[in-house]
């Protein structure tokens, strides 16, 4: 008998979610089970059979960076990543400088929790006050506002993103920017595709800057299966992440990202060609939904071991 | 004095509006006046000034097309585009075939309305059986789901818009691709860029299948400046439409369209890519939002006027 393709389906044994060696490579998003302290997710993550955790700096400060590194070695598992830095966009030079302060200290917090990987959302259009809200008053005149000038924002983070690189460097940790969805563009993100992501990435070292294939962000891009061959093929893939595309969006769309196998997107297809791209690191699942975040924790690990192990696992 | 740059304000005469030489390239697209019969919405547009209609095939088909041929010249006015055929992407044989026959219809009901211009909106995923609704479940296996096969929808729109062109050629009416905002890529449609839109379109001469550059849809998009330019070098924009990116997002993501300059959308820069672009056609505005059809008509015309004079015009 031959090897099953990449493509087809699981052998049945496969597919019985919790064997410790299927989970290798399964990491717990902290964002995914939000109401938990950091202890408490390690400890489910952990009990559930995966080796890695990712976590989020409010949970990390709670307890201080040092104190977080410890939880997590205790519970044997390793940080797959720290999120997050970014919001870079600021046209104010006080609100640029807090923000490069900011990005400094969780440099420092990803290595001293024991992550090269610090996500990077880089940040929205001025003119968004709030996410998700309204947007400023368009000033009087006719020309280009430059609360919504989307390129010069897109510079400015280009040029946020170099002054931090010296630091990120000599802290051995990555800025991993990550691509969010087109519907972030004014209020979250003004990176927006992996290219994008790519050519910001390109002035610097594979190991100072990289990017993050967050499934939600970037299924629909017709361009993806090439722009993730080349984050391979330049090394710079830092972070797999899965969740799906789940409709009718939520009020707020940030919180449409679902139980892998809920939505719609095509997992064995994306995950083929990270695979194909080299990426042999961790997958992190980060889902932001109600009803998940509502769930007893145990219950949302089961579901998150047994749709990995179904709908990723057998492509990596 | 020498000529104000293309980006400055604009003189405060200029943005007096409803002068009807200002108004000579503005068009009302039938969505934005939803309650209105054709006859009225013509009167409408007529009345506030505008030379030109873009119309839904609904309001055509309630009068038979040359009826509203008919009404359209007798108000003065000309047609600026026909909306919409597409809704090509299922796997069913038959569904396809009455797919095709429908874009026939569409084709035949463009020529006799009297315009050369078939907005296309290529249609979703199979998964999705209603649009911004939730997603079929996956099947057991762990392959692709043929039904969320993204490059397998986007391969049989090339193939349908193929078979569509020698009859759309025939009646001289342009097959124009719109790419949708990638939130509408599970339900709507799979084309999500202008870049894609293009390569899609390359095949076929320029007046056979064009694109639309529509501000909701591409505005986000980190490549969109060369791709506007691609476009017009090619002689592919078929039609400028121009609305605005508004958050929060509506409860159905489509009807976030509002007037020019009550979001995000910096329509200074986009429209001066358009405009060096060569593009010379009609500027449809087509708006989908509760409180604009909700709004008298003449209010809706007024504003959009007034938006138009302010932050298109001085950039066409």
């Amino acid at each position: 008998m031959t090897a099953a393709p990449a493509v087809a389906a699981a052998p049945v044994g496969r597919a019985a979610p919790g064997r410790r060696e299927d989970l290798a490579r399964l990491s717990l998003n902290t964002a995914t089970t939000k109401a938990l302290t950091l202890e408490a997710a390690a400890a489910a993550a952990a009990a559930a059979g995966l080796s890695s955790i990712g976590v989020w700096r409010d949970r990390v400060q709670e307890v201080g960076a040092p104190t977080a590194a410890r939880i997590v070695a205790d519970h044997g598992l390793r940080v797959s990543s720290l999120c997050r830095g970014g919001f870079l966009t600021t046209r104010d030079d006080r609100a640029a400088r807090e923000a490069l302060d900011d990005n400094r200290r969780a440099i420092e917090e990803a290595a001293t929790v024991g992550t090269g990987e610090l996500i990077m959302v880089v940040g929205g259009l001025p003119a968004a006050s709030t996410p998700g809200g309204p947007a400023r008053p368009y000033p009087a005149g006719a020309g280009t506002d430059p609360d919504r000038d989307l390129v010069g924002a897109r510079a400015r983070v280009a040029e946020r993103i170099g002054e931090l690189a010296p630091f990120a460097a000599g802290h051995g940790v990555r800025l991993v920017l990550e691509p969010l969805h087109p519907m972030f563009a004014a209020d979250r993100a003004v990176v927006s595709t992996l290219g994008q992501a790519l050519d910001l990435a390109e002035p610097f070292p594979a190991d100072v800057v990289g990017v993050v294939v967050d499934t939600y962000h970037v299924w629909w891009d017709p361009d993806l299966r090439r722009q993730v061959a080349r984050a391979g093929a330049a090394g710079r893939i830092a972070s797999y992440q899965v969740c799906d595309f789940v409709l009718p969006l939520a009020a707020d769309p940030l919180l449409s990202r679902g139980h892998v196998g809920d939505g719609y997107v095509d997992f064995a297809t994306i995950t083929s060609w990270v695979a194909a791209a080299g990426y042999a690191g961790d997958v992190e699942v980060e889902i932001f939904h109600q009803e998940v975040w509502d769930a007893p924790a145990e219950r949302t690990l089961a579901t998150l071991a047994e749709r990995y192990v179904r709908h990723v696992l057998p492509h990596l």
